[in-house]
């Protein structure tokens, strides 16, 4: 069990550094470039979500696979980035499971270490976009989540939300992170296939 | 005399998180962006403080209705922003009394925190231009306490000067503070009204 | 000994700082402005680094005269920034013992806090490139360590790398501290003078 979720858990930090990488390669960055944008878009969420929690240092700088993986996936970019652009749709679907496994993941430590129901589903949020938010802010682009895209953040508070719920209702922790993790997952991808947007203020 | 400090607080995070969510409009931004951005603009601040002084969970963190107060701010402008930027003006007075708030409260937390007088007064300054720097940095604007509108940093940095002497001094709290923070509102609004800047240097 | 580090500390500081205001003058900042870019700069990438191992609050917020040399700085670049910005190759060359330095010292900061090897090499590239990397973006520019200017993280995690190896292997700090930072200083000279790049990935 605990060596499926920590698979999970690099895969997850695997996609989303590849779409940091991405966008360095974009931006004609150096392999300096595409090594920062991997790492802060894979574990930046994680990190904001430990400082403010205490949760310090961060496990992902305490456990070299974690910084290992980011470094994979800059190398990868960095030679092969003209295929991987072209699955970049992949790249996306793939995104999404990173997405629920990283709502669930991070609203569940933050309620470990104490924090109330309602900061711990804002955090369980910003462990899963705030590494996207990080790698846009340092390319100088507005955070995509924040819009108008297709519906990135609603489904990581879904997911958040449940696992909370969840833990809250005290049910076992083991089905309660799947179904969370499960409807983040799917309304996302949902949303990617069928153009789902957040409402946007009326001009 | 404590809920008095509670509403004045959850009044100005309240002016700071409009602020956020204008801004967000202004980059045709959706929902999330504009939740996100209220927060950021008006917690952003308190939490870098408290990161910067180990008092982690920030107390907006562990506290439900310092999270509220930018949920109302976001949905408000959302619906009625047009009525809100008719009135940009008021609420750039408005956020006159947040900055002399925070300034003052501030530096009297990083003050409790055992942090040294000067970095005191830096911690004042950042606990009420931080959070607006925040909402820059992301919306992609040069933050503009930096320069070159009317006075910001300046007046913040007299109130929680004269916050931290006074405690230095031994004299009692309120007095101080209502002092303190009477003269950064005052020399704000006065910055805002004569069109007063600061030196910008010479080309 | 121990003022010589201080010194040295502070003269690197100083530089960073200045490399920061210098940006501020160019984006038509006002003195806040300068203050503010000048501070983060110098002081902003041991700030992460601190925050990150839990050694709050940093000792450049406790000791005054880590603020001070920031400010002097701004206000040197205030009046004098066209001889300044006459002389920023000389600004270059001072900036690579700031690197050297710095790269050095948070690596082993790092390690005396208890991370790993791994992560600590990662804290002193931080701590030598992370406030610049925060002046850029606060100023709206990709930061130049991503690329694609003369390598600069690289020099900095050679050194950082010796730092950590020597410390694991118990070489006496003082020798492998100089030469791991002599190598950092130099490789970076090199690099200014030859225009030696990192890698970009092909188009």
């Amino acid at each position: 069990m605990a060596s499926l979720l920590l698979v999970l858990d690099l895969a997850g930090i695997l996609v989303f550094a590849i779409s940091g990488a991405l966008l360095a390669v974009r931006r004609k960055l150096d392999i300096i470039g595409l090594l920062a944008l991997a790492t802060l878009t894979a574990l930046g969420g994680g990190w904001i979500r430990d400082i403010l929690i205490g949760a310090v240092p961060p496990a992902s700088l305490a456990d070299w696979r974690y910084l290992l993986v980011p470094v994979i996936a800059a190398l990868t970019t960095f030679w092969f980035h003209p295929v991987v652009t072209r699955r970049e749709r992949t790249v996306d679907v793939l995104d999404a499971f990173g997405l629920g496994l990283f709502c669930v993941a991070g609203a569940l430590k933050a309620v470990e270490y104490g924090v109330g129901p309602v900061p711990a589903i804002l955090l369980g949020i910003v462990t899963a976009a705030g590494g996207g938010v990080l790698r846009d802010v340092v390319a100088l682009r507005v955070p995509t989540v924040f819009g108008p895209g297709e519906l990135y953040a609603i489904p990581a508070a879904a997911g958040a939300t449940i696992a909370v719920v969840g833990h809250e209702l005290e049910f076992p922790v083991t089905p309660v992170a799947v179904v969370a993790a499960t409807v983040a997952v799917t309304w996302r991808l949902l949303a990617i296939t069928r153009g789902w947007h957040a409402p946007v203020p009326r001009t």
